[in-house]
């Protein structure tokens, strides 16, 4: 099978057979297809259209396309469907999580008449718990299915356990040891199924070095812990130790993605998730908000301006300097912000007290300061500017990286602390308080050296 | 086990018993560990220290650790050591792809050192094969360890050429199946395998429907496709289709947070892979490129202003906007060009063409544009600023949100086209860019204004 590439050419094709109702041409176009290529094609269709290339998939098939779609298409979809229908036809295909997430969309009104049509009532009850739990807890990114075996039973029980719990899984990653009150005691790899003989008891082959999380773990922190230790699989117990459900990988791939984006978009100034594909209107509503900020700031530093307009009146020259004042700010506070919301992010914060990383982080900003104002130094010199704006640049030049650089470094540290998203502080907001100031530091340095040199 | 977290007091104990020389509290402290964690540990000792630390390890768990460290550390660490210790404790106990990174971050010499240092011939082969491949493709990504079975075998035959190839594999995640000219036709799951009978041949039991990727296909692409099929493992096969290799779920996590680091690191104006432990001097050298280029921008949008300093010492009020100009465009610009970056890296550009992006955006830039200069232009006539300065204040406020948005769309696209990293594009170069176009604009637009009004 080769990776598969969406075209226009094609999507114009499948349109032309779905408007013709031809279901042999329509069937033939989609057979040899991963659901997650079919799930790409909803996305350009119609709900007409993708009802009608519904009704010819299978149903597992069509459990997995859902399963695979962007939240919004599925909704939309999801909404034109009756409950039993989706209860029927798809959740009884799906596992548990992917189960509770797409019923855990829907309002709550429709999520009650899904979970009363699912036929199976431990399905529906496993579908339920799970929706008990936050989506951005390690509870809501774990299945319920899980291979798991007794620690006092031989490997010929264990076996035929496994067969019959191994019907109901994609994937068998681990094979989970419990005690007879369910609480985990370990794993049985594979690898050691294969290569043990048979008489032996699980209790004396299974591997008791397990990492396991608690079912209210953070989702970001249950992605960290995969990373580092490289699992692929990670097994959620209840607060007294009891099995309740296990993580994959690839979810937690979903995670760490999300969270790339999210960081990024905020520090671009975007607060909404937003795809390039979403219309005009969801793309202004996710980028307005930082620019209605920004103007504030800017308007705020037109008013510390607009205080010492006498100075420019009497030397218009110093509005040369002020775009690249403003701008010297604004990127010298994003990339200390940066830095610190990654490290942040990553737990590769290190040992590192936060006094310490200020007293770090002034060493860079000293070190910065000197190149950059003794570069700007140079370039009025040469130019052959006014001595007393020359001064004045490079007094301001020093002292705005210094503080945008701890101030950068200090509000993505401090809202850590109150347990506030440190990358709200990125981006637009950092740049946007740097502008500010330094127009303050630049007039009011100004005004001194003014007074004193002219 | 316990996910372990480091302390300030856990390394001071651990250094103590070190210059005490003390073996066995040093093991007693470490025994417990997961390599990962030792090498967080090591990342706080100096040389010396980590070596003690290293010869009280057995093979294994050094190997792993070594594995686990950052680029940096790992270097100074194996600098230390001679090449046979390198090979023999080291390199024989690590996968081949974990070997082939190792050996590939040291010089050339030491490489060849290490290679002829490996007793076994068949592992220096297979490691010098991967060494060939660049690091950002898939041959770089994957490993030679898989298990592979004919699709002429039965089961029995099957069973026991696995049992012995998985002697050599931490996890089995795929079976492969290849024909008798090594030629990949699909794959065994391990359930497929607990739930057969014993008497069928491979052939009638696999799944054709694998996916696999060549070996020059890029990281980024690898990470694509295993992330949209939720693959724990990805066949590699070369130009004829022969399996040569695998990728594991775990490796592409890594080029996923690397990407999405990368990305956010540039898109806020750092140049080099820094960390928050990194050195004074280290994090100085990864900021000052984009300084030095803001700065020049600065510069330049000085020379502008400078070009109608006869309209600013006319109409001094013309300064009191001159900061919120530059940085609307700078955050419109951002947010324009983040959009297309994370878009193009995901993959998800969808089918819109070019053109539309552009046209899309441009519908986007006039809604912010018009929401944005009203805004603007109400604040002016409340406070009851001169007219001409209102006008002119709203007119480039609408100019520069609409100019930026294009502006910041258009980079990344064109750079993406020929074949430059887009993410380039983003942070200080679009800030830098559009400080000088909000220059120009506000103060073009202020010049035919005033002169036609004031």
């Amino acid at each position: 099978m080769v990776n598969f590439e969406l075209t226009r050419e094609y999507i114009d094709n499948l349109q032309a057979f779905i408007e013709a109702k031809d279901e042999n041409a329509v069937s033939a176009l989609l057979e040899e297809l991963h659901p997650a290529d079919i799930a790409e094609i909803y996305e350009e269709l119609s709900i007409d259209e993708a009802k009608f290339v519904y009704f010819l998939m299978d149903d597992e098939t069509a459990a997995d396309v859902i399963t695979e779609l962007e939240e919004d298409d599925r909704k939309k979809f999801l909404d034109s469907l009756p409950s039993d229908v989706i209860a029927k036809r798809f959740i009884d295909k799906m596992d548990s999580d992917d189960a509770a997430d797409v019923i855990g969309e829907l309002d709550d009104q429709r999520q009650q008449e899904v979970l009363s049509a699912i036929d199976d009532v431990s399905t529906a009850g496993d579908i339920a718990d799970l929706l008990a739990y936050d989506e951005d807890t390690a509870g809501g990114l774990m299945a319920k299915e899980l291979i798991k075996v007794k620690e006092s039973w031989g490997v010929p029980t264990c076996l035929r356990s496994m067969r019959r719990q191994a019907e109901e899984i994609d994937e068998v990653y681990y094979v989970y040891v419990v005690d007879s009150d369910g609480i985990l005691k370990g794993t049985l790899s594979l690898k050691r199924m294969l290569l043990s003989p048979v008489d032996v008891l699980v209790k004396d082959i299974y591997n008791s070095d397990v990492i396991s999380v608690k079912v209210d773990v953070d989702a970001e922190d249950v992605s960290n812990i995969m990373d580092k230790y490289d699992l692929v699989a990670l097994p959620v117990v209840d607060s007294v130790g009891r099995l309740v459900g296990r993580i994959t990988i690839d979810d937690v791939v979903d995670v760490i993605r999300e969270e790339a984006e999210k960081d990024y978009q905020l520090a671009s100034g975007i607060t909404e998730d937003v795809e390039a594909s979403d219309s005009v209107w969801q793309h202004t509503r996710a980028r307005i908000p930082w620019l209605l900020i920004g103007m504030f700031g800017g308007i705020l530093a037109s008013r510390v301006t607009s205080g010492h307009l006498d100075l420019i009146e009497q030397f218009p020259a110093l509005s040369l300097f002020m775009a690249l004042i403003a701008a010297m700010g604004g990127n010298v506070g994003m990339q200390s912000s940066a830095i610190v919301v990654q490290s942040l992010a990553s737990g590769s914060i290190g040992l590192e007290t936060n006094w310490r990383k200020l007293l770090k982080e002034m060493g860079i900003a000293l070190l910065n300061a000197s190149i950059l104002s003794l570069l700007i130094f140079s370039y009025n010199k040469i130019i052959g500017e006014d001595i007393a704006l020359t001064v004045t640049v490079t007094a301001a030049m020093f002292s705005v990286v210094v503080f945008a650089s701890l101030f950068g470094t200090f509000i993505p540290l401090l809202l850590n602390k109150i347990k506030v998203d440190p990358a709200l502080a990125t981006g637009p907001f950092v740049t946007t308080m740097n502008d500010i100031i330094g127009m303050f530091l630049y007039l009011t340095i100004g005004n001194i050296i003014f007074a004193m040199m002219a």
